[in-house]
């Protein structure tokens, strides 16, 4: 299978909420970054998060292995730092190979499940 | 009326819940690719699945008739084998005619149900 | 203000659910196509809705004033047919000037409010 | 970092509800343009707002610093003119750099909570 997508992508939205109605890891309030990596070799990812009223941080490395998908929780992402809950964030993703990357949240504040994606943006 | 769109379409994100508030097919947690096919001949879509940690299944055949849209539930697909629920995943579909596919999830957990939907990303 | 968009839309994901939470219409299950019209002429607007299981419905006729949003509601369209509640269905809008489309639903059978939403697919 | 993203975009769907379940910031019902400004420079954004019924309102004036995302709530800006509420809108957003705009609502009106997010329309 030929390598599909980009190699940079853009999520403008990010927001991890604190609260959640379960301690249930599927119900967790989170927010996570789907990945493709249809190609037949490994993708190095370089991630970094934007913040309103701070510098980036990151990078944070990741792997998806060929011919897999990753959801990648921005919950789990604990080097260089850990992402604040509350608080408006955007990412960057860089990555060797092309991917497709699609946007994620479950919300679990109200206590009722909201659910909100999108396809990132695609910046060639 | 010409036809519209692309043959190669990715959704990075798909996960089909386990458990639903309702044996109402209607209301039943499941994950669809909605596909439209506004040309005149029929489309022969093959769909690969991918995962976190296992080679992709697949591939998945399905025809779209000439004007007609599916609105395709992951939970159907059977042949080769079933998608397992409350598991990551992400497709790839390729179709012998330009198709437009849309993503939708509906998750009946909570026991509210929840909503998304993309556009999916056209791989050309 | 120049035109901005493209003529030609998909909508590959459309759903009238035929039960509401309430007869208020801002809460009443709805699916919308948001339609702007940045430009200085009107825009003429044909609209072909496809189904799965017969020959497609339409055109609908809309028009979009010059630097005017739309938001219109599939529930609204009865000429030449109504849109059958509980049936998947898709839709193509050709339109005579640039506009954007943007694909809306609010589903009110739970009796929670759920929302998706996604860009439609330009075709150019 | 080099800038990413384009400098027009446009919003099809806006509509702030004008019911909450809480006061709570968080969970006040709002309408957001998420923006991303990756690259060096200050970008200056200049809003318009589309209505169904009369001419449009703006330009709204928005700073985002170089390296800083924003989270704009529409039911934040005043100037030259409130946005109403329980009204459909649109908008188109130009900005002096390339940004990235993803666009999400938060619904209370329920009194449960729901979400929508996408990618905005990149005009170019």
């Amino acid at each position: 299978m030929p390598a599909v997508g980009n190699k940079s992508w853009a999520i403008a939205e990010g927001y991890i909420p604190g609260a959640s109605v379960s301690a249930d890891p599927a119900l967790v309030s989170h927010e996570a970054a789907c990945i493709l990596n249809a190609g037949d070799r490994d993708a190095q990812l370089s991630i970094t998060i934007y913040f309103e009223n701070r510098e980036p941080a990151g990078p944070y490395r990741v792997t998806v292995g060929a011919r897999r998908t990753l959801h990648l929780r921005f919950n789990d992402l604990v080097d260089p730092e850990t992402i604040p809950r509350d608080t408006p964030y955007a990412s960057l993703i860089l990555s060797s190979e092309p991917v497709v990357v699609q946007h994620t949240r479950l919300d679990s504040r109200n206590p009722n499940v909201a659910l909100l994606s999108t396809i990132a943006f695609s910046c060639g």
